[in-house]
């Protein structure tokens, strides 16, 4: 780990640089490493789709490795949609690829005169004009490039989305065949690319990981992966996929359904694990490294939805599907494979149609401003028409292409207690009221509403155990327990490590703290226990609060869509409940060692070496 | 909690009791209150086939309630297979009704002088004459029972198997149809029956179960039930059935093959749950107040193995498969339908038949030994063959039904090095030379070769967290790691009071010793913590040592088959490996409070109220 290539767009220079061993030993990698770059580099308060933010890609040290599911990438910026810390990552192929061209990260920054895409290959980089490029969706785009260079490059890009400066776009790859691909979706990542002209990142190479231990790494490495191959997790994640979640949510009563006017959704059983596996699934796909192939391949072989490609993920199911009030698996599967192709998050995309349909359910949006179109609750037809025009921004796609939270703030009439998002950012398929935990967890995630900073959702909504921490029972999901709110900074802790190394969260279930850092210490060849694991955590996590409160942040934007806080759920398992925030909020903070307002205490930043961090946030 | 029947076989008379306040507090019911009362009242060195040796049928206090999974039903009486502390245990329906009858539990001393069943219904017992009864299978004595007395009785029997005391005969129950059935399978529980001349129980009856806070109870317990029901666990169990562990020990090189001479069956696809669903499966089955359903039942549609019935279990799987050879899976599930209606144990009957083909492939047994049969590995018409033998001790079948300790005594030649048991009782279908601590398990099991007391193969085989304990993480599972041995303790305490409360050992993967004890805290009334929980399985597996010690047992027992300590695994992820107890074993013991020869010091005794039993082994 430590060549890093820094692309400035304005003038087209390429140049390397390697971070010093104490801050690689510091932040690692992946999100941590990019995230330290971002806070030196990027001044608060700037465009995020202006020539002063950088765009990081940035894979783990991991990658490669044949340590299981450690092959995600991470894109750091500031976010266009949420304006704090922005992030997103992906698995697929792609992040082993550009490691493998000799590069553990790219930084661009400034903004290119024309579209252009850069080629890293064996220890070599070049820009190259992306004029042809532009205006392709994400598997034409990979297609040319291929065609171009070879077909062993791998490509990572944007689709229009991202072009269009869509507040969501994601960055996608491994869109090796239409309608394919891996998402690093949230946060406009993809609308970040977009505003630097920048279509692709093309890979390929042969380079080696150096490994400190070879031998002990790659024997313990293979014992992990074998683990994770025997274990129960894999059984239900390789069946069902994703999807699995679906039926657990809906059964606990927190599917959100029609905006999240309730929890329940009619038509569940339509749109799960099972109704793919029995309708369009073709094939199961894993990502690098990864035992156990949660990816799935899916046809639809006639009708107006003829289509295939790669989905539908648990998310498109929610989002698209109950969150619309739509129950048709097709419909729902052509949204994702085209959100796929226009390079847009499925999250926000389906999360901001159900608000577009609340809206005008309650009259707030009318067909005036829709030119005509009727966006009601159920339309299966109406999913798969308006997400190109989101991608292109056209007619009503514009404003839908600015997330909720800005539509909100342009529609009034308090439709911002129904937009459901945190600090901008849509919020996941798993209504809070249902298990209260993940309120907080939204609450304070570092990206804004976000289910993967601590993926509580496993022993909160799925009864889920994990290895990674010592104790998962939070108790009485519907309860609000103070107490029980170490749990979540002990997963946030953990999954920050993940999010360094390139780790796929799933592997938390099944492997310990001990495992991972056994694994990175062979890497690097020093010492590294469970207890610098969870430090390593602790500080990548205050990394990102010190970024957010650079950014204004405050404790009054730790906190939820009115319609979780103050509407009760109208029925099911979950019925009358509201999320009570406060109590949960003062006791996460002081489990972290951060102030009543969420400020770390100068004694926590010196305990986690971010002493530097003191000066800017106080 | 708290009415039992006592049954006086000699002279036939039925009498009432209710064990105090303070007994049900310390002993709670199931397998612990019934070794209270084997303690008590049996004494020391006794015949198991005797008519001092008692036979004790006991529910748990949370049976008939909705909280999930607890209707099992422990028999406790000494093991005539292994001459210890005999228990088994099964769910299915039965439990619910014994309990439903009135009683809590049935206590049978003495001998009758002709074979009789005992009927139970609301509130009122009779003993019967069983003469008509006598020689049939398990589903012909349900189905006869029911013509007398009615179909909603239901009925748990011995067949021909527990009548002509093989020595692993089971207790069979739910035997509703053909080959149905629910088995209390180990430690030859169906031949104390047997001996007794007792056929069967006969149970029906509206008794309600008295619960202290019967609203909070019912509203905790129904949550209890939703959290396994929106599991993880629970989609793959449904889905594969127990048969699900077989490729995830498989793959660790652990699935003992041809009597354990290695760790992996290269047959192994053709008999796991993917073939299962693809061919036999017809019902996937739950048991009562289960949300699971992981029972099958299976029909074999043509051909010489033509049957249906219940099962087959992932144990059948193994010992009739793997451990014999045999991949043919339609003849491993009709010897597993053959075992239901004889009323035999699977785990012994298997391990029974491939170490006889052991000793046949070196010798050890011969064509004039076995009255011409060939016991060759592989020949899945002969599984199918030997179990009826078994059960009616018919010419080689009378050798076999000893069990391998007996067998290998009895035959010599160094067989007791292959004779996979500890203590007498037949190890389950994990190879502990693939997950050391797994040996430890078998080694110091109260029941002796057992793999439910604590249930390590899932953490240790699996990859599983549990919610039970606080740290399932075992490590390297090919290390033995002493400072590990705690999680055996831990796991071993939570079970023990699941034995107590009937409850089933799947749901420690989901619920906390929070839920549990709360649970049992608003149906008693009293105020139980999750300390009292586990000082309460403590408790209960140090009076299974008690009652072992007073027979005699030493630390010298708490081993393994010499193939385990001392033959390398010879291939596979496993290949090399041996199991090295005994630092495992100081390990454990120092956790347990226990001295260097395996006994509970006087101190640990006062401190779990068992002061009583310091005469008893000091």
């Amino acid at each position: 780990m430590g060549k890093i290539l820094r692309v400035n767009l304005a003038i087209g220079k390429i140049s390397e640089e390697f971070p010093d061993d104490e801050t690689l030993k510091l932040y690692l990698g992946g999100a941590g490493l990019a995230t330290k770059y971002l806070i030196d580099e990027v001044p608060k308060g700037i465009d995020p789709l202006g020539p002063e933010n950088k765009l990081i890609f940035m894979t783990g040290p991991l990658t490669v490795t044949p340590s299981p599911s450690t092959g995600r990438y991470s894109v750091v910026a500031k976010s266009p949609l949420t304006g704090i810390w922005g992030q997103a990552n992906s698995a697929g192929f792609w992040g082993r690829d550009l490691k493998r061209s000799g590069f553990d990260g790219v930084i661009f920054e400034g903004i290119s005169s024309k579209p252009v895409y850069l080629v890293t290959e064996d220890g070599k980089a070049e820009l190259r004009d992306a004029g042809h490029l532009w205006g392709k969706n994400t598997s034409d785009t990979t297609k040319a490039i291929r065609e171009e260079l070879g077909e062993k490059f791998n490509v990572a890009c944007i689709g229009i989305g991202g072009e269009n400066l869509v507040k969501y776009a994601a960055v996608m790859n491994d869109c090796d065949e239409p309608n394919w691909g891996r998402a690093a979706g949230r946060c406009g990542m993809g609308a970040v690319m977009g505003s630097k002209k920048v279509k692709a990142i093309a890979s390929k190479g042969n380079a080696k990981i150096e490994v400190a231990n070879p031998d002990e790494y790659k024997a313990e490495a293979k014992q992990r992966y074998d683990w994770v191959n025997q274990s129960l997790l894999k059984m239900t994640l390789e069946v069902f996929g994703t999807a699995t979640m679906l039926d657990l949510v809906q059964v606990k009563g927190g599917l959100p359904t029609r905006n999240w006017q309730t929890g329940i959704f009619e038509g569940a059983e339509k749109i799960n694990g099972e109704a793919i596996n029995e309708t369009i699934l073709t094939k199961r796909k894993p990502c690098f490294a990864c035992p156990i192939a949660c990816g799935r391949l899916s046809e639809i072989k006639e009708g107006k939805y003829k289509s295939k490609g790669e989905g539908p993920e648990f998310e498109a199911l929610g989002t698209f599907g109950s969150m619309c009030g739509i129950d048709n698996l097709e419909a729902i599967t052509l949204a994702h494979f085209i959100c796929n192709e226009y390079g847009i998050d499925i999250i926000s995309a389906g999360n901001t149609i159900g608000f577009s349909m609340e809206c005008y359910e309650k009259g707030i949006l009318t067909k005036e401003d829709t030119g005509g179109l009727e966006l009601n609750f159920g339309d299966a037809d109406l999913i798969v028409d308006i997400v190109p025009k989101i991608g292109k921004r056209e007619g009503i796609g514009d404003l839908l292409a600015e997330g909720t939270r800005n539509m909100a703030n342009k529609l009034g009439n308090d439709s911002i207690k129904f937009a459901m998002q945190v600090k901008g950012l849509e919020l996941p398929c798993y209504d809070s009221r249902a298990a209260k935990i993940t309120g907080l967890a939204y609450a304070t995630a570092p990206r804004g509403g976000d289910h993967m900073a601590a993926w509580i959702e496993g022993p909160a909504f799925l009864s889920m155990p994990f290895m990674l921490i010592e104790d998962a029972d939070v108790g009485d999901p519907l309860q609000e327990i103070p107490e029980k709110t170490y749990i979540l900074k002990d997963l946030e802790d953990g999954f920050g490590v993940f999010d360094a190394i390139g780790g796929c969260k799933f592997m938390g279930i099944v492997l310990s703290a001990d495992d991972w850092a056994s694994l990175i210490s062979k890497l690097f060849g020093y010492d590294f226990t469970a207890a610098d694991f969870r430090k390593t955590g602790e500080r990548l996590i205050n990394l990102t609060r010190i970024y957010n409160l650079r950014e204004g942040l405050t404790r009054a934007d730790d906190t939820l869509p009115a319609r979780l806080l103050e509407e009760p759920m109208p029925e099911g398992p979950a019925k009358g409940q509201t999320v009570n925030l406060d109590p949960l909020l003062d006791a996460y903070y002081e489990f972290r060692g951060w102030d009543k307002n969420g400020i770390p205490t100068k004694e926590k930043l010196k305990e986690l070496g971010l002493d530097w961090a003191i000066d800017i946030i106080y």
